[in-house]
């Protein structure tokens, strides 16, 4: 892939002169059309060696664009903060909204060649690596980013020039680090590393683009014009190709995978007299669990899920009592902010992944992409269908990071929905009001089993398994999502 | 004010019964009044003395309430990020949107008695932090937040006896550090500070609240009760008492400050030859001012306001032009999106604060309230006349930190204004259209030139004067932007 680029590229000043305000008018016009139509985001990521002119190609295409509407991120060393969450938490964070261009230094492929040595290919760990960028960047194609990869890349011949030519003036000499000369003499064998990751991670949602950066006109041409196709391209059709979005037909579900819910005991119940010592007790051991100081390793993320007044609320309210107000957030999760919707779907969900040592409680969830959203339409069958896999990396991005991700569906059945739909309406309590939507909700009852069915199918993992509760009594469903979550965290921190 | 929340206040187990449930009932419905009705935010400070039960109050409050919707922030010690901005920075991140409530720990008052030795008075530096936070508090107010603060007290026995009892029991013992045994013997040295403390900041807008410690039942029920009837105030009439907000008539304008702007010299040309070097020139000193090491110290926080096609966007290009892209964020300000209405008015600029060695440059600004939202009535003139003085407090702050603040009025006149719309008509760059709002505006002239006159009397500081750009003249203009820029820079990091 890398010998195109080392061939001597270059563009003569006056062609680039000629050339050069058309492009520079055809990307502000195309800006604008992105903005107004909200279409995109278009994520600009500029990687390539050491010295090719990636700082500089960044400040020609904010200086060439309407920089009100780029954003450039350097990505440096990680902040305190960035470090005590999964690493993929700082590039969603900086993911720009639609309608928008942001710039990307790096990103992940610094993370990447990070601490790999050059021609070391030690398959295992890089193909790992290289697996999850190709997860994350379809991901990002699916949810309609336009993602442009530019590697910019000097022959052996160009660096060693480029180093020498900075060296020997005395104005530029300071620019020349230790790491420019070891990159000389190491250009040989990173030549290897650089290949075989740019070749497994070209993709059809994203591939790369191999730039020669020894001439500045010929790179900054080159990318300018490769971004303004890609503008157009992104204003009229919003979004890359989406190769991952062909016309997808619902997966057939499990025969029978309903049973699943539908076989739950809900007779099963917790005598009242044994309650109040249950909940004393393993109240005060979540409590303990996540005050150890082996906690501080690792953080919680518990997802609560179940039908309208299956006793989410009442089961959370047990959980945070045994914790401490400080180090939890509890995130009930609604319909979308504008802001929100202006990024791929996790973003909101990515927002609130605690730091190390902390929980967040999710008052329903990303789940809401395969259970309402999938039943209400709100989306296409592509993007719910999709949705299995990209919430099942999420997850695994969560338990690589020491994350304990637990989960629970709240299992009721119809008649008890109904008692206490009618008791709620007696109720003083305005929290437990039922709308209009509850009742239209009940009305799809056997779509939700099927919809339950086929998400605990589908993302129930060993690092992030379901917990089917059930919930007609609402003692047995309390002890049971307690002493679920206890037993997660004391077996993550005695680990 | 403390000696009453030390005569041992206590309330009966049956009486605390009794009126738990009525509570909490109130308490969760006055909750949803307020989310539904998207008034408040509440915010609650529970600050006091040492082992009186801060946290354990707070971890009650969010039992008593649908923990949904309320958030804790305890404000540990600050992380490096936030350490790089002014102090303010880390509260206001933190403030809760409207509908929800907030429960801060310590918070701002941490930072007044922090490093200030018990009983030691220095009045001024004391004084001049109290005098920020009651700026800040009334602000707070002002924009509709709820602020209720309780100091959790204890008398110098009931703390000695708390102490004494946890030490005595083994399973308690680790809990008592040397923090606490130093308390106690500075108990009656640090008295006059509280005192002092308390007294000065105990304002109408935002009252303290002094609860005494020692009986949980007491505290939690007293704390509780005080918080239903802010709560229920704010679900009715959105809001304290917002005395400052007395109706409030426009404060006469000074007269014929508008000769300020009138008397501009806009015949004020730059010779078309001259301008390539001089750009040259002050682009370069630029580049090197905000390259310089001693930067890292500062920061960059520069303002672009003027009417419509006055040139900042162009003057804007030359300033990125210099700098480099990974260094600058560029903010343009339009109509605020859903989360930044539900936030006080500063809320959406203090976001975009830079860290220490960054460069924000705001294209339109937290001026709008002076500017449009008057002109056009979209906030009432209690909320623009205050504004003058929030935003001195605003930029008063940043240039605390080191953040350089320069603005800039670019003037031109009615005569290049048309000028300058009759020539966009014909340009093939989309984003210089012409809007009917850009038509419109222009019929308001006079009225901005009302409001910008009274923005730059009421706003220009010695730590943040307004630089006035003679516009008519595009290369004056942005020569004058570079050079003030480069001279505040330079003064900065030369000090």
């Amino acid at each position: 892939m890398l010998a195109s680029a080392e061939i001597g590229h270059r563009i003569a000043r006056e062609d680039y002169l000629r050339e050069e305000p058309a492009l520079r008018e055809g990307l502000l016009n195309a800006q604008y059309d992105l903005l107004e139509r909200k279409r995109g985001p278009i994520l600009v990521l500029i990687s390539g060696i050491e010295g090719g002119g990636r700082g500089e190609t960044a400040n020609q295409l904010t200086a060439w664009m309407d920089p009100r509407h780029v954003r450039v991120n350097a990505f440096g060393p990680p902040t305190a903060e960035e470090l005590a969450h999964p690493p993929a938490y700082r590039y969603w964070r900086a993911l720009p909204p639609s309608g928008k261009i942001g710039v990307f230094m790096n990103a992940w492929y610094r993370d990447l060649f990070a601490g790999r040595e050059p021609g070391e290919l030690d398959a295992q760990s890089l193909d790992a690596g290289v697996r999850r960028v190709r997860q994350f960047e379809r991901m990002l194609a699916d949810e309609g980013v336009t993602l442009l990869k530019f590697w910019i890349h000097l022959s052996r011949a160009a660096l060693k020039e480029r180093v020498h030519e900075l060296t020997a003036d005395p104005a530029t000499r300071w620019r020349v680090t230790a790491e420019d000369r070891r990159a000389v003499r190491r250009y040989s064998r990173s030549h290897a590393l650089w290949e075989h990751v740019l070749r497994e991670s070209s993709t059809g949602a994203a591939p790369w683009n191999v730039v020669e950066g020894s001439d500045p006109r010929y790179r900054n041409l080159t990318i300018g014009k490769l971004l303004l196709d890609a503008m157009r391209h992104a204003a009229r059709h919003g979004g890359t190709a989406r190769p991952s979005q062909q016309p997808a037909r619902p997966t057939p579900s499990v025969i029978d995978n309903v049973k699943l819910i539908r076989d739950l005991d809900l007779s099963q119940t917790l005598a009242p007299e044994r309650y109040p010592a249950l909940l004393a007790k393993w109240q005060a051991r979540l409590a303990a669990a996540t005050r150890d100081k082996r906690f501080r390793r690792h953080a919680l993320v518990a997802v609560f899920e179940g039908a309208d007044a299956a006793g989410k609320g009442s089961a959370l309210r047990r959980v945070t009592g045994a914790l401490d107000a400080r180090q939890y957030l509890l995130v009930p999760t609604g319909a979308p902010n504008d802001e929100e919707r202006a990024h791929p779907y996790l973003w909101r969900f990515w927002r609130h992944v605690p730091a190390r040592g902390g929980v967040t409680l999710f008052d329903r969830s990303w789940y809401g992409r395969v259970l309402v959203e999938r039943i209400e339409e709100f989306c296409s069958v592509a993007d719910w269908t999709r949705a299995y896999e990209e919430i099942n990396h999420f997850e695994q991005q969560l338990a690589d990071a020491g994350v304990i991700v637990v989960k629970f569906w709240l299992q009721i059945s119809k008649r008890e929905q109904l008692a206490r739909f009618k008791a709620r309406e007696q109720t003083s309590f305005k929290r437990f009001k039922i709308t209009q939507e509850d009742w239209r909700n009940r009305k799809k009852w056997s779509h939700y089993e099927r919809a339950v069915a086929d998400m605990v199918d589908r993302t129930s993992t060993e690092i992030a398994p379901w917990t089917l509760v059930e919930a007609d009594d609402k003692r047995h469903a309390r002890i049971k999502v307690l002493r679920t979550l206890v037993k997660r965290v004391e077996a993550a921190i005695d680990r």
